[in-house]
Order: structure tokens, then sequence, then C-alpha cells
């Protein structure tokens, strides 16, 4: 690959201390299928951050596979998830939460943060009550972040834990990229909280400098008993299980998790303000990992030779007169380097002077930063 | 862990060279869900052993996922599966198979090889007749390695594969110990037989000097064209799949799984000496990389004290006098230490002569090698 | 029962020719799961309505196993449906399309119509095609009547065939009320063009004077040759299939279903135009045998006390000064006694009469006819 | 029809008195979807023979159906059932339970009775214990009447629920031939007895005097109260669920269902009888409506020209001088005539008699009953 990737956080492999483990425990013999020391070592420090000694901690190799065992695991036949319509869920795993059986009940998330809110969860509970005949709500889902890197607060967490538990529904969290979330700068959430305020939830390795593997976090005692089960009728306990654990225990003996999404965070942060400098605006305030920036369509082309990244959408342009904008994705990891940031940074401003120089304007009229949703721009 | 450990196949982690191929490619990026290089390459070198450069070629994490996953691929809502009542996806995936709604039709193998055979197959058909009152059998479930370790011969997947085209029937092979089967000094097939002769089969990485990673290999392209949403669907497309293209990429640039696989045989060939030169006996004769061997039980307790491995069973005694005997299963793999082999050899032997000399028998008199099935001795 | 219902059209039992038809044929002997003379009577004759010898008719006990039946027979697993968040299977079949593994890709109809549109359908496509992370779009489910009692042109539903074919997509129809739509005065549709612009469809007996039973008929000869294991599967394959054969040999001997439908259209248009001339106003234009009637809430209650009926929804006030209104649905069946609605219509003028006296109001300011979406008013 | 059927019971439609019952009915106005006044009534009759005011009875249309919902209800997705080889889900539902995602451990019955005893679930435990590998079994599935028409006493019914009990296992009856198992004179089983002894059981209407109809008992509350959810969206809550109320409450207003039952016991056993006296042998005990009788096939033939019944399994021949001789079944129900059945012995006398004058033997030789498995005469 020559150009330099933000197109995602799963391009490289391993962080440096997590592939160190995994070639240091490659040649002892392990146990199978989580039954071996490192998994249980990282399930005793995954316990020891959530400050609970007795919760469940299954490995499994994939985000779509912790979602939908755990809501399958979760769910009696006839019930039925809430999710937002851009929730992961929903529109990137193949229906595989449907698979299992149950329904999703789509809702529109808040606009500019892409979260779930008490009034939008109720207002779906009113839609869906003509029982039997409906499918019975009987689960929130919710990321953190967002799929949009934005993250909740303890408040709004609290609120929705709140009206979940006022209305019999369970209350899951999507963690593929929760340490990004705990370390965001706006972050007011422990651990230990996410683990008091939902019924379930996951910790994603894979996004967080892991070559693969999930954390999923049981409370519920009776649940967790047979929860192996579950993982293993979906194909998804690994023999060599205890090559997530060494992962896992690297990455949570001590904070390594958190460091590793700080400077992913970081990184991102510093991203969205070159797209500022650079007369960019912002899909959403740029609160952990991702940047969703709008530019104009020339730059891009121009930051594609270079580059690679999603281009995620199209505006909608309401002036004929201004030019075609689209919205990309620029994501960060523990590998993003910060030399190819600051390039990233000088290329998207030098492009930018340059177009303004031919079009005769001065930069001194770009735009400002203004936070919209993506489809009203 | 202070004992040896002849218990499985997957103890250990990435053979040597696959582990360097994964550190060496740790840090550059990568394309996400197998648009990768490696991955790529991988399907390549595969597509190369056999030779058939159009077949699609998937990386699922487990073999229970590839089995699920393949057989709800290939079947209609109302078709069934025949396969052994020792069949992995019978006995040892949590219902798998039928979470995906299909019915398995159990039938009993061929007693001393565990193999099914164009007649077991035939009578199987015979009492699934009364439709639409009864699912229809559609698919036939092998294993080669088998479960007790016993390959099939070219001749015979050749008698299954003409008894399955004559009856309108699928054959899916589980290659979970393929490589051992084709570096058996019996097999006499080659990869591309296999390809020829079957529906849809896979390669074990797991068990073969992978962290973790099976290859499914399909030629019917209508099912190749779609097989990537089943694989996604059921959460087992990884992100970083390009971590299981890199390790198939170094066991199939060259003839490293067939290298492997052989080192496996041989280390279980001479423990399977050893046991019967220890007086032991072997419920099937030792082709693969297992030894299903019968021991008395006193023999056995004392091997504990130094080496893991399963007690497969118990055998029933019908001779009041003799010792009770059970069966233990020994594994080996590309990691088993020769050196070990040789000291359970020289303990078995040094156990067996010091339990004689005290009840005063000659070495002599100990049983000769007999193949049995399980059951029956 | 003493308050005479519109609540819908199962409340009655079979018409009496059908009813007749199965005390004619109670004590003989037939044969079983469908193999008998009355079901292959009934076939025949719904194949010469059809105009198609070879078609397959199932019958099924309901419209949610016809339609989850018939869908999930249809589809791979991976594929989707889309279909309209109004639609039976959204919101009145307790997620059993999801429930056999499918997920449906909810829109939003036409707002005064409920129908399905090709830019409709085309949009949902635009939005879905993020492969293999999303489920592929495969199925467009449409009803006829729609949920609010509309029903399709002959052109509309060729544009909808032209749009299924360019992009690959089966159109499928929830017939529970073609009956209706088919006597309605403004169809244009023959039961041929149903079957010639869709790839399955069914006919309701159960809302056509049939104590139970759906019609499933299936054009593709592959999928016909397995529809009766996947009705058997399902649990809708009766011993007694022969007691819905009589009944649809009885409905489509001649043109009993349509004049069943006729007089229930007949009645529904005599209700509408009472709550026009009693001021009320209607949803949608009343096409078949549903009203969807938008009411002085204070009327309604006056009207519960004699009949009974569903009511729909609540309008939203826009205007504090205006008394509150609902919508109710009324709804007619080859039972509906013309009295009642006679009666039904003086006490909704008297009622209304009454209330403008008190109120002092001339009825003249009545509002008049305006068709509008149940949101919007 | 010309011949007269003995092949199934359920040929003819409903016992006059619930065809009555139907007529009265069928044009009165009802509530949809079981919350009408018949329903109602039907439950209470139920409830009042089971002496349990409390327990939740659920119409659905099949016998499938009954089985897949109730045992879908009942099992987390890791939970298999076990049941006999001959159990009606395992050959006569093409898959129904596996459809919900469920494994069936199938073992072989006791050979002459068709019944599982403790002894049989308790090997089926002991084979299936290597967790989370295995699935985990939850409940027995029995049927009363058996398979091949036998029953279950008190004691043996008492001895599964105790062994089910200490292994926290389900207990669930299939009584599609309920009523005619307590309608048997070896029968020492109240319905109230069935009810505490099982966890969840139907009672048959199909097979007892109904057009369609079985009634599932849910003794747990929990259960019970989102069991309408599992019937809707298997598509099997009838709009016009108060066709089958109706239906049932003329079954259990007083003993009708009793007194059907016993008629067609009593045929059955008069059947038998013939059947001995003409030198055939019976496969099992003619313990309720259902003859299984060995007669020579050239016999058979002779019977078919007048008589329709189906031809259960063919005998293997051990000694070759022996005439063929296939297993037939009759089958009586409320609606048998005794003078067919007169007949039936009659022409099976005359026939016997015919063919051994050709052959010069004498009627005395002919053998004496002999209760065979199936497979083993």
């Amino acid at each position: 690959m020559s150009k330099y990737s933000f197109t995602d956080d799963y391009s490289e492999g391993a962080h440096p201390d997590v592939l160190s483990a995994l070639v240091k425990t490659n040649f002892s013999q392990h146990g199978a299928y989580g039954n071996d020391d490192p998994s249980e070592q990282a399930r005793d420090y995954i316990r020891h951050h959530l400050g609970a000694p007795d919760v469940a901690v299954h490995f499994v190799p994939s985000g779509t596979s912790a979602n939908a065992i755990s809501i399958g695991a979760s769910l009696r036949p006839h019930e039925a998830v809430i999710a937002a319509n851009s929730g992961h869920i929903v529109v990137r795993e193949t229906g595989a939460v449907e698979a299992t059986g149950h329904k999703i009940i789509v809702v529109e998330p808040e606009p500019k943060t892409g979260k779930l809110t008490p009034a939008i969860i109720e207002q779906a509970l009113d839609e869906n009550w003509h029982f039997p005949h409906m499918a019975k709500p009987r689960l929130v889902y919710i990321s953190q972040a967002t799929e949009i890197g934005t993250i909740y607060s303890k408040a709004e967490l609290k609120a929705l834990r709140d009206l979940c538990t006022a209305n019999g529904l369970l209350l899951f969290m999507d963690g593929a990229r929760l340490p990004v979330a705990l370390a965001s700068p706006k972050n007011d959430l422990a651990l230990k909280d996410v683990l008091e305020l939902t019924d379930m939830f996951w910790i994603g390795g894979t996004k967080n400098g892991a070559l693969l593997g999930e954390a999923i976090i049981i409370k519920d005692s009776k649940l967790a008993a047979e929860f192996g089960f579950l993982v293993k009728q979906h194909g998804c306990l690994l023999a060599k299980t205890w090559v997530m654990g060494v992962q896992f225990a690297a990455l949570f003996e001590k904070q390594l998790y958190l460091s590793i999404a700080a400077h992913a965070n970081r990184m991102a942060l510093k991203l969205s303000e070159g797209v500022l400098q650079a007369g960019g605006e912002l899909v959403a305030d740029v609160e952990t990992n991702q940047v969703f920036a709008i530019l104009e369509e020339d730059l891009v082309k121009d930051l594609q030779e270079s580059f690679g990244f999603y281009i995620w959408s199209k505006m909608e342009n309401k002036e004929a007169s201004r030019p075609k904008r689209v919205v990309i994705r620029l994501v960060t990891s523990w590998a993003t380097d910060e030399e190819q940031v600051t390039r990233f940074i000088t290329r998207i401003k030098s492009s930018r002077r340059k177009r303004h120089l031919e079009a005769g304007e001065s930069n001194e009229s770009a735009p400002k930063r203004n936070a919209l949703g993506v489809v009203e721009a």
C-alpha cells in the first residue's frame, strides 16, 4: 500500500506490547477453549478494572459475533431490539441479529450526535404496543463511542438506564470503540459505571491494538452460566482462545488499552483541527478517533492521491453556485503515525490554498466550524 | 503447565515460520475484511495447490463456524444433513448446524474405521422417504481425517461421490485435520482429488500451525458469489482477515502445511508403537496424528502424573478377573517434542514392567495389537 | 356481543354457501394433507381463474403463516425484504419474518395511499449497497389491498414489476384482502394480471367468507416442487387440509369470492358516505372494505355505545380551540348487515346534529371531505 | 373414495355435535384472535377437567405447530430435546423442531412398547455431558398414546417425571392422541395427572372429532404470559380462533372427547380381534385406536381391493419357505362405521380361509398372537 491509510482502525496488526506478549507465549502449552492461564489472567485484569470480581468475561473473534451472540442470548424468541438506524447491527452486520430470529425496531437517533435518548425510546415503546401482534421491545442497543464518534456522558447513560429499568428493557452496549470513548477528553464514565449502568456490554480489542478479539462482560449470573454454550454454538469459541487471552492480558494488565486509545484520539483531534484550519467543516464534534469532515470534492480528489479514506456520503447541494462537497471519514488507531497526520494537514492546507488562489478567493472567507447532521448541510 | 500435554493439537501457538510471517507484516497497513494482499496471496497459493484458479477461498476463525456456515449456505430450509453419530457436528458443536435450522440424520458409521460408506448412506435414504413429512436428505458430512484419525482412500471417497451424485446429494468434507490426512503414509489422495470429489470442503489451519483460521473452498460459482454475505452474517468475517491470510500464505506458499502434518503423524506413529510395545492395544489403526490407546487403568493413572491427555472412554469389562482398562487419546502437532514422545514411551514401558513384576507376570503375556471398536472391547 | 361490530372482517364464520359445502362433505372420507378431491378441485378452480393450469396452489391456515412461509421459501439466508413501515409483516406479525432469519428493510410508503412506488424502492436500493456488510435486498413486499384499503392499479403494479425485474428483485403480494381489491370499482387488474406481474402471491380466504385458509400461488416450478416441505415444516400442513379445499372450491367454483367482496365494498362505501354526510373526514379514499374516518372524540364515544370498531390513532391537534379528533377504522365483510350500516349512519348524523345544536353551530360549517395522511391532520 | 378407509383418524370432518355447534355459532359476531366467548368457554371447560382454574390454554391449528411452538418456547438456544427415534417430531415433522434452532437427541425406545424409560433417558444424559461442546439436554418429548398406540401408565409417567425433576429436565407430552389414551381400558391416568406430571402438554382436537385444532396447556405462569406472542409469531394465531374455541367447547363441555375416543378404541379392538382370529399377529398390544397388524402379503393385497390403509413396513423374512408378510396400520376414529369394521373382519377371515383351502392348510395352524417389534419378526 503506497498511500497512507486513514480508512479504519484495523489496518495494522497488534500493538508492539501485545505482539510481544504473543511471541513470548507462542511456544508454551495452553489449555483449550478458554480454559487456560492467559485467558484467566486477562479475565482477572478486566474484572479488576471493572471492580467486579464475579462478572463473566468471554472472548469472541469479532464485533458482529459479540453483538449477535449477546443479543441472541438475552432475548426470548418474540422479543425485539430497539436500535438507531445508523446502528452497526442495523446497517453493517448483514442482518446477523435477524438471523438469530429477532426483529430490530429501527429509530431515528438524535440528529447531530447520533445518540439515542429516553424520548426516542419512549416513542418506540408507544408505537410498539399492539401485543401479541407486535414483537415485544426488550433490549436497547447503543454504541459507545457511537457510529459517528460521539460519546454518551454519564448523565445521558444514566437517563437511558432509568428509562430502561422503568420499562423492563435491557440496556446493551456495543463497545467496539469503548476504549477511545473512555479515553476521550470529554468522557466522565469509568468502566465501573458502564458495568453498573448497562445490562451487558463488550470491550473491543480488534480496534484497540489486538490482532482480533472482543471481551463480552456478563453481569447476570444465570445468563453467565450458559453463555459459553452460546459462544460455542455460534462457532466463536476458538480452540486457541488463549491467543485472545494473551492479548487482553497485555492490554488490561495496566492501562495499555487506555494509552492506545488516547493516542488515537489525539491524532483524530489533530486531523480535525487541520480540517478546520483548511476551511473544512465537521459533521459532528470529534470526541474520539473518527473525523467526519465535509470537504470540497476537488480537494478530496487531491487528497486521495496520497491518502486512503472512505468517502462517507455526498452532501446535497442547496446552492448551485457552491462547489460540490462530500463527507469523508478519517480514522486513527494505536498505529497512526503522527508524521502522516502532519503530512495530511499540510497537504489539505496547501491544496486548499492553491485552489483558492486559482479562484481568487481569500482564505478568510472559509466557512467556520459548524456541526452538521450528515443529511442537512 | 508442568506436565507435557498430548491433549490436543491446539495447545501451542503458530509454527515458527507462521509466527515470523505475522511479525513481519504486523506493522504494515492492510485492507479490511479479506480485501488485502496477504489474503489474496494465500488464496492464490491454495488455488495453485488445488490446480483450480477459479475457486473461492474464505477464511473463518474456527471449525464450528466453517461447518455451520458452509452447511447453512448449501441447504434449503427443509433439507437435512446425513452424518455419523461420531461426527464433530453431531457431538462437539453444541447444535450449531441445528441452530441454522437444519436437521441432522444421524447414522452409525463403520465400526472400526468410523467412516461412512455408500451402504450406510443408502440405508439413511431408504428410511427418509416420507415426503414432505420428513426433512429431505441433501448433504453428506464426512471428516478427513475422521474423528478417530482414520482416512478415506481415493476409492472410498470416489464411491461416496458416485453415490451422492446418483442421489442428488452434496458431499461435504470437514477438513479440520485434512493436512495430516494428506500427509499420512496411507494416503493416496491429492488436494486436487478432494476438490474434484467433494462439493465443498475446508482446510484446517488451527490444527496445522496457525494461531487460528480455516480455509473454506467453494467450487460452485453461484454459491461463491454470495458466500461472503454468509460469513459476515455469521460474525466470522474478521476485520483483520489478513491475519489469517498471512498465516495461510506461510503454510501454502510451499509445502509447510504438509511438513507440519508429517511431523505430527510421525510423532503419533511413534507413540502408538510405544503403546504396543508396552502391551497396550489400539482402538483403530494410527493413520494420522491421533492415537486411541487402550491401557490398564492403573497404568494410565501413573502416566497422568507426568503427561496430559484425554481419557476418552472406559471399556466395558467382560471378564471380572482382568484389570480395568480405559481408552486414552494422544494427539500430536507441529509442536510435539520428540524428546517428550520418547519420555512417554519410556515411562509407559517402565510402568508396565514395574506393575508386571509386582504381579509376577511376564511381559510376554501382554495382549498383542488388536484393532477394536471403542465400545466392543 | 350486544353491540354490532365493524371491528374487522373476521367476526363471523363462513358464508352460507361455504358453510353448506362444509356440512355436505363433513361425513365423507377424504385424503390427508391436501391429497384429497376437494383440495384438488379448489386448486383447479383457482387455476382456471388464473388461466394457468400449471401453477402450484397451497392452502395454509393464516395470513401470517402465508407470508412467513412464502418469504422464507423465496430467500437465501442473507437476503432481505423491502416493505412499507405500515406493512402487515412489519407491524402486525410479531416478527414472524425475522423469526425465519430475514431482515426487513423498512421504508416510508407514499403518504396518502400507503403504497410503495419505484422511487421508494430505488432509494432503499441506493441505501443498501455496502455488500457484504449489508443484507442484500431481494424481495419487495406489497399488500393488495394495502393496509389502509387502497389498491394498486395495473399501471402501478406494472411499474413495480419493471423496477423489480431490472434490479433482480422478487415481487411478493400479500393478498389477505385481494378479493375486495379485485371487486373494487376502481380496480383494473384481473387475477391473471396479478399472476403475471408478481413472483408469488396469496389469496385470502379468512377475510373472504371462509372459516380459515389462504391460498398461496407459486409460479416458479423449482420452488413449487419443494413448497410442501416448507408448509409442513412450519406446522401449517393441516391433516384435514380438505377442510380448506372444500371452502376454496365453494368460493372459486364460480364467482362467489368476488360477489362476497363486492358486498363488503358496497357496505364500506355506504359507511364512508355517511361519515362524510355527517361532517367527518376520510384518511384515504375508500376503495375497498375499510373506512378510516376522522371524527370528533365525543361523537366517537357516542357511537361506541352501540357499535364496535377500532380507534386507530389520535390526531395531533394543531388548533387548541378545535375539538379533539380521532381516527376510527370500520371494516365490512360478506356478513355485514346493511340495516346496521344504515343504523350506523343514522346514529352518526343524529349525534352530530345534536352536538351541533348544543354548540349553536350550523351543520353547514362541517369540514368537507379531505383526504389526509394519518399523521398530518 | 369408493374403498372404506382405515388410513388415519382425520379422514372425516367434525363429529356431528361439533359440527352442529359450528353451524349454530357461524353467523354470530365473535372477537378475534382468541379474545372471544367460545374460546373462553372452551378454556374454562378444559380447565375444569384439569382441576386447574389458572392454567393457560392456547388453540393452534395443527400438531406440528403445537410441538414446534411449545418446544421452541420452552428452550434456550443451546438446549436440546430427547426423543425416541420413532417420535413424531423426529420422523414426521420435516425438521420443524430443528427449524426453531434446537437439536433433538434421538434415542432408541423400549422395543415392544415404543416408550421411553428413565434408563433410556439416563443413558442419553450420560452420553451428552461434554459441555459446552454438546447441546444441553433439557426437555424430554413423549407422546401419549405413543406412535404405536401404546400408553404410559401412571407409574411409568411418574417415573419419568421423577427422573426429569432430578435432572433438571422438562417433561413434554405430545397429546395428538391423548383422548384415546385417556379412554383406553388400560388407562389409569386422569387429565389432572397429566397436568401434574408433565411440564407442558397438548390435547389433540384434529384426531378427536374437530375440523382442526389442538389445545396447548401451559402451567408455568411466566411462560404462559408470553405464549401468545409465540403462537402469533409462528403464524398460528388464527383470526377466527373462535372456530377452534367452539369445537373444543363442544368436546369438553361434558365428556364428548372421551366418548368419541372410546368409540374409536372399541372399533380398533374389534379390528385387532378380527386380525387375530384370522391368524394374523399384532406388532403391539392394541391399547388405543391404532392396530399394527402383521399379515401375509397376498392377504393384504386382497384387502386393499376394498379397504384403504397404510402398509407400514415389510417384515424381514427369516424363513424362505414362509410367505412374505407386511405390517399394516389400521386407524379408527369417531367416524368409524362398525359395519365396515365387521365387513373388514369378514373379509379378512374369508380371504384367509380361501387361501388356506387353496394351500391345503388347516386354520388351526395359524400363528397365535405374538407381540413383536416391527423390525424383528
